[in-house]
């Protein structure tokens, strides 16, 4: 166990992007408070999280006095506070391969999800709204199959995880993308290549304890 | 000047985001070879810059035989790289802190405006396009609004720049994000404070040359 000096408190929604930074606290043995907050019942807008600042974001780490934000900063903070957990790789080609596939998911695979879930993001109107839903949905689907081709490349190089010879924050990304494609439709059992790796994410003992943690079955 | 030890090509179109990773470059002292793409004319579609694996993507980052993608992880990969060059922060926090503006620019505001420039991403129909690009485009004037302000939240704390002390990759952003704006009929003009403030990155030396290189006016 490596006990970080300030202590840490991971704001996080079950079945979010939040579990990456979870996994993240995991992999390093962390000692961390998760304290979730229910996005469906409006809790990050309550007066007390809106107090928490930057006010209302999820995923949110509290460093002592300190408040990050943006998962992509959040999962490097870790890797730098937790340099033997390996959480991104410590050859730097590789990090910045690892760190690539990480603002993928966070830009693009995770955006054109956003805009399924809350088209309006995108336009006032219903009907445009309904055009950007589906359009979306059909390049997500489109993105769960690069994601299942990326597994299926990294394992040709010998490498059965997206976060290499150990799944680790990309293979977290790839299962809330999953589990994320099951709300809208988009079955996981129809990539059961995909589907039956992510499962394996169960024996890995720190994804172990951060699905019971969620308190989610896997897809 | 700092020499890495496989040779640098930083593959670019000016006008882009690939400003920062220019201007990371520049920071650094780095020697590296500029590497004109100009995606207007389709360069990116080429086989030869197809050939670059991954095909078609700028910026990109040659480091010898390797191909990185994404601008983020291209900053971080040259940030460890440079570290006398402080391209972001070396205490781990205010990293932490510039990293999340870094996404934010990155996966919020360049976003926004890749719904206005390129709505077709996110509807096939012209009407729904036209809402999209609506919606963006007023949602793109607020997150103008927000940089001005934090602009004006830095030097509150004594900070010239959002990067900090010296003018960074943050500003780099920031000034590409104005410049969009123009482009989209949201003046610059508009927002005095922010530009009287980037209009002071010509002074900078590492700005100078890379603005010189880019060959585009300030706003």
């Amino acid at each position: 166990m490596t006990n970080s000096p300030a202590p840490l408190v991971l704001y996080y929604c079950p079945g979010t992007c939040a579990f990456v930074p979870m996994l993240a606290l995991e992999l390093a043995g962390a000692q961390y408070t998760p304290h979730p907050i229910d996005l469906r019942k409006g809790e990050h807008k309550t007066p007390q999280y809106l107090a928490v600042p930057p006010a209302g974001q999820v995923p949110a780490l509290s460093v002592g006095e300190e408040h990050l934000i943006q998962l992509v900063a959040i999962v490097d903070y870790l890797a730098g506070q937790f340099p033997h957990a390996e959480i991104l790789p410590a050859d730097p080609i590789a990090r910045a391969r690892a760190m690539a596939t990480l603002v993928w998911f966070n830009s693009t695979v995770h955006a054109t999800f956003g805009r399924i879930f809350h088209p309006e993001g995108c336009a006032p109107d219903e009907a445009a709204q309904a055009a950007v839903r589906s359009a979306a949905t059909a390049q997500y689907a489109r993105l769960l199959d690069e994601i299942e081709a990326r597994y299926q490349a990294a394992q040709q190089a010998g490498a059965p995880w997206l976060s290499g010879a150990r799944a680790g924050v990309l293979d977290a990304y790839a299962l809330c993308c999953v589990r994320w494609g099951e709300l809208v439709g988009l079955a996981a059992a129809d990539r059961p290549h995909l589907l039956a790796q992510l499962r394996k994410l169960a024996d890995e003992p720190a994804f172990a304890r951060a699905i019971a943690r969620e308190g989610l079955p896997l897809p």
